[in-house]
Parts: structure tokens; C-alpha cells; sequence
């Protein structure tokens, strides 16, 4: 069984919520935060992981943060993976690679086995389908999972991601993006899953949308019926439930990425009295802007 | 000062070879493979490091080969850039990064301070300039540089980098790269070096060309007059001096990596007889290895 397949089963018992462990230490209350920010990251999201288990579909760990404390981090980078896998969470790496042939392959090794080992991870496609294909071997082995970046939720993505391509004059516009998506529907199609979601998917940004990109992402959706779909740009980021609403297929189909909002919730939680809030409290927070979360999408579908 | 223009005048005095550190624990002599690959890998690096100073412009280490080993290859990943810059080697850390925003910030904090400090890194244009531009803060804070991937040497580069973009019928034909290259010709242009050259340069490769590819070559250099070129594909990947030749500018503008070729010299130069071969044999051999290269290239220029 892929873990995609896993991934559409707690997406229809749990929500969409997909929740993004990008933590700064900074994120933590005060109190809490110790001498070692990369221990104090690790209770932090001990803490939030156990309060919203029962209320995301998944989670998703931004390996920059942890990178950015060192060596130390790392392990705390691992460790928050442990604790994942030990209660029987999905996980994705975002870890955002993209390297061909051998290089591809030691990645793979190190993320999806050993002490990194994730469900899923990100890729990048920029060099091309020989820096995707390697990882490949590890859906049919593991089950392992890929969301590869096709459309993101950044303002940049105008400089490259949506540049039109030169098509022949009687055919349909197509864009760098779509080029990425048919390549990975394609090979979704040799993988299919049993919910008929490809064992790996695509990342396609949700955000503030114009009517003219409410037309693009329901297209984008539209278009891809066998595709999963990681969804970033939520909440902190400005997207809203309705706008990723748009990317899900049949109430399923994707998560939603949500990681500031959630992880900072304790803050407004709080009020006018920030320094009273330990782990605990933030981790209720945590687990109500989850609930909150999942509840709006569901009420937009 | 920034470190391009560092570059730029060890190239001048010791060549364009760019020593790949992508070292594999099954790359080292037999006898001196530890009970810790990370050890004897480390061991490894430091020989090779020592005997070659003087005959490279330049490292590249690729961290893939690193995170493979989990923790403990990251130690021997931080040790390897310390063992560099102890000797004051110039060092681009090969970890392709494309993130967006406060991600990015943290990605360069990683990479430009701390345990895992490089002169240069090397960027994934796939998310846009918003993933690119964090990193310009470091050029003029410690004059660090990074290597943006433009038209890499593998096959896959076929699949979206070199696709063709919609454009008006009067204008010249552009390539997904072109744009690539025509976004950072411009950011280097407001942060030029002394020697011409931007702080950030693009990822050009060299493989074996044909009559069309060899003009393609050319006109990529002649169309990026400020931009450095890091230039993989040469040795084990099938390219020959006269492709990486046709990627310099004037002699200087560019480094030519190779990994395989210079790091498994030692098996060649040992002969029927491996068995005899340590690390000292092996550094000799990837010495030998990178004057050739050296030589090679600068005769074809």
C-alpha cells in the first residue's frame, strides 16, 4: 500500500489539516524556552503533536529551521521525526530536493530510511525527471510518498513557474507549471494508489485569489484527477478556506498546510498576559486552531 | 570583497579545477575503511584536501553524500568544511536550496554561519527570485556567493529547462533557462565584483556536444558577460576539456568540477594491485588527477 493511500484515509477521517512543524524557537513561550533552543523546539512540538493527532491528517517538518541550529537541530530534527513514526503519524520532509542519478539516490536513502526516514518528501523539478525518478523506487519498495513543487503560493512563482511555453497555434496555453503537472500525471498513472491518487503528488498553492485565479486553480484541479495535492499558503500566508477548497477533489484529494497560525495560536490565546503560557497551554491552542482549521475547510467544500 | 572575486584570482593562479567532494565511504582504499564510514570518509577528504590546495581553485562538497550517513555524516560534513577553511580553501557547498522568505533567511543562516559555513552555495531558481534573493543579504554582509542552477548536464534537463517560452514573433527565442539566466544577469549587475563578475553565478554544464550544442555553449558565455560559471559534467559524466573551454570567458569566469574522476584516480593508478593502495597513495593519485585536469584545460583554451 502507497502512503498516499494512507494519506486520503486519515484526510477523510481526520480533515485536511496538514500541520507545518516549521519551529522557531521564538515561536515558544518564554518560559519554556531553555538554554537549548533545539531542546526546547523538541517539547514544543512533542506537546502540539500530541494535542492535535486525533484532528490532522498529517504533519509536515521544514528541515531549514532545524538546519539553521546546527547539528543540534538535526538531531532534534530527528527526533521530532521519531516521535512522529512512535505515534503512528504521516509525515513529509520538506526538505524541497532536487539532484540527479547517484546524488538523488543518497537522498532518497537518507530521508526515506535510517534516522531521517519520513513518509513522504518534497522535491524540486527544476533539473528534470532524472532528479524525480530516483526516488521512485522507494513507493514501490516502501510505499514512500513525493510531493513535487508544480504551482507554489509565492508572489515569485511569476518569475518562472507560470511563464507561458511556446505551443503549437491550434493548441491549448500551457505554462511551466502544466508542463511539471503532465510529466507527474503521467507517472501517477504507472503508480496509482487504491483511491486513484498516484503515489506521488504535486505542491499547488492556495491564496488570495482573483476571479481569473479562481478560474486557473479550479482548472488546475480539474486537470489533474490523479494527483494529490500538498497545499501551502494558508492562513499566515493569506489563502482561505474557501480558496483551498478550490484544489480539493470530491472532499478529498489534498491537504492543507497551516504552520505559523497553528504553532503561534497560544499568542492571541493569551491575550494581554503572555508570560502565563507554558507548553500546555499552547498546545491547546494549537489543537483548537486545528479543530477550527479542519472545520472551516470542511465548511467551504 | 566578495568571494567571486576570490575566485576569479585562484583561478588565475591555480586552474579551473573544482575538486567534488561527493565522496562515498566505497570510493576509499579498502584497508583504510573504518568501522565509521563518516570517519574514513573525513580521513579521506582531509588527505585529498592537504595534497591538492595548490592545484584547485576551489571544493564543492555535495552534502547528499553527507545526510546519506544520517548525524554522524553531518559532523563529518561540518568537519570537512572546517578542515577547509582552516586551510583557507574556497568552498562551495553543493545543497541546491529553493525556498521562499523567512525559509530561505534560515537556510542562509545555516549555510553562511555557524557549524556548516561555506563561501558559496549552490540555489534552485524552480520557486523564483523570492527564493534567491534572501541570500543576496550575505553578499554584502561577508561577501559570501552562490551558484544559481541555470542548464545543468544531465539528460532530464530536456523536460523543463530547456523548454522553449512563448514569445512575440519579432523576438529572439528563449528557453526556460534564458530567463533563468536573464533574472541573475541582472542581480549581479547591482552587485558586482572588481573582476566583472556578479557575486552570484549560474550552474552551466558541460557534457559532449554536438555542432548545435557546442554553439548553444558558446552563446550562453557570450550572452552572460557578468555572470561566473560553475561547471559540472566534466570526467566520469563525458565531458572533454574543449566543452568546459567554450563555458570561460577570457581564461578566468568559470570553475569545472569533478568528483569521481579525481576522488577513484587512485584505482587506476593502482593498478592489479588495489589492495596496496591507502589514503596517502590515493591523495597522490587525485593530485596527479587535478594537474591533468588543470593542464587539460588550460590547453584547450
Amino acid at each position: 500500500m502507497y502512503n498516499i493511500d494512507k494519506l486520503f484515509q486519515t484526510v477523510a477521517e481526520r480533515g485536511h489539516v496538514c500541520l507545518g512543524l516549521d519551529t522557531a524557537a521564538e515561536y515558544i513561550p518564554e518560559r519554556e524556552r531553555t538554554a537549548s533552543p533545539a531542546e526546547s523546539v523538541l517539547a514544543y512540538n512533542k506537546a502540539l503533536i500530541d494535542a492535535t493527532l486525533d484532528v490532522t491528517a498529517c504533519y509536515k517538518v521544514q528541515i531549514a529551521y532545524y538546519e539553521e541550529m546546527g547539528i543540534a537541530g538535526l538531531q532534534c530534527y530527528a527526533a521530532t521525526l521519531k516521535h512522529l513514526r512512535d505515534k503512528g503519524a504521516l509525515v513529509i520532509a520538506d526538505i524541497k530536493r532536487g539532484d540527479i542519478a547517484d546524488t538523488a539516490s543518497r537522498y532518497a536513502r537518507a530521508h526515506f530510511e535510517g534516522e531521517f526516514e519520513a513518509d513522504f518528501v518534497t522535491l524540486n523539478p527544476y533539473m528534470g525527471m532524472d532528479s524525480i525518478e530516483p526516488w521512485l523506487q522507494w513507493a514501490d519498495k516502501k510505499g514512500k510518498g513525493a510531493f513535487v513543487l508544480m504551482r507554489t503560493s509565492n508572489k515569485g512563482r511569476w518569475d518562472f513557474e507560470e511563464l507561458e511555453l511556446k505551443r503549437p497555434d491550434n493548441e491549448r496555453p500551457m505554462r511551466l507549471y502544466d508542463a511539471v503537472g503532465d510529466k507527474l500525471s503521467q507517472l501517477s498513472a504507472s503508480h496509482a494508489g487504491k483511491h486513484g491518487y498516484g503515489a506521488f503528488g504535486v505542491v499547488v498553492g492556495a491564496d488570495p485569489q482573483t476571479p481569473a485565479e479562481r478560474e486557473e486553480a479550479a482548472a488546475i484541479r480539474a486537470g489533474r484527477p490523479n494527483l494529490f495535492f500538498l497545499i501551502p499558503g494558508y492562513g499566515a500566508q493569506g489563502g482561505a478556506a474557501s480558496d483551498a477548497a478550490l484544489l480539493l477533489r470530491e472532499g478529498n484529494g489534498g491537504v492543507v498546510n497551516a504552520s505559523r497560525s497553528i504553532l503561534k495560536a497560544w499568542q492571541a490565546a493569551a491575550g494581554g498576559d503572555p508570560a502565563s503560557a507554558d507548553n500546555a497551554f499552547a498546545a491547546s491552542a494549537a489543537r483548537q486552531a486545528a479543530i477550527e482549521m479542519r472545520d472551516a475547510i470542511r465548511g467551504a467544500l
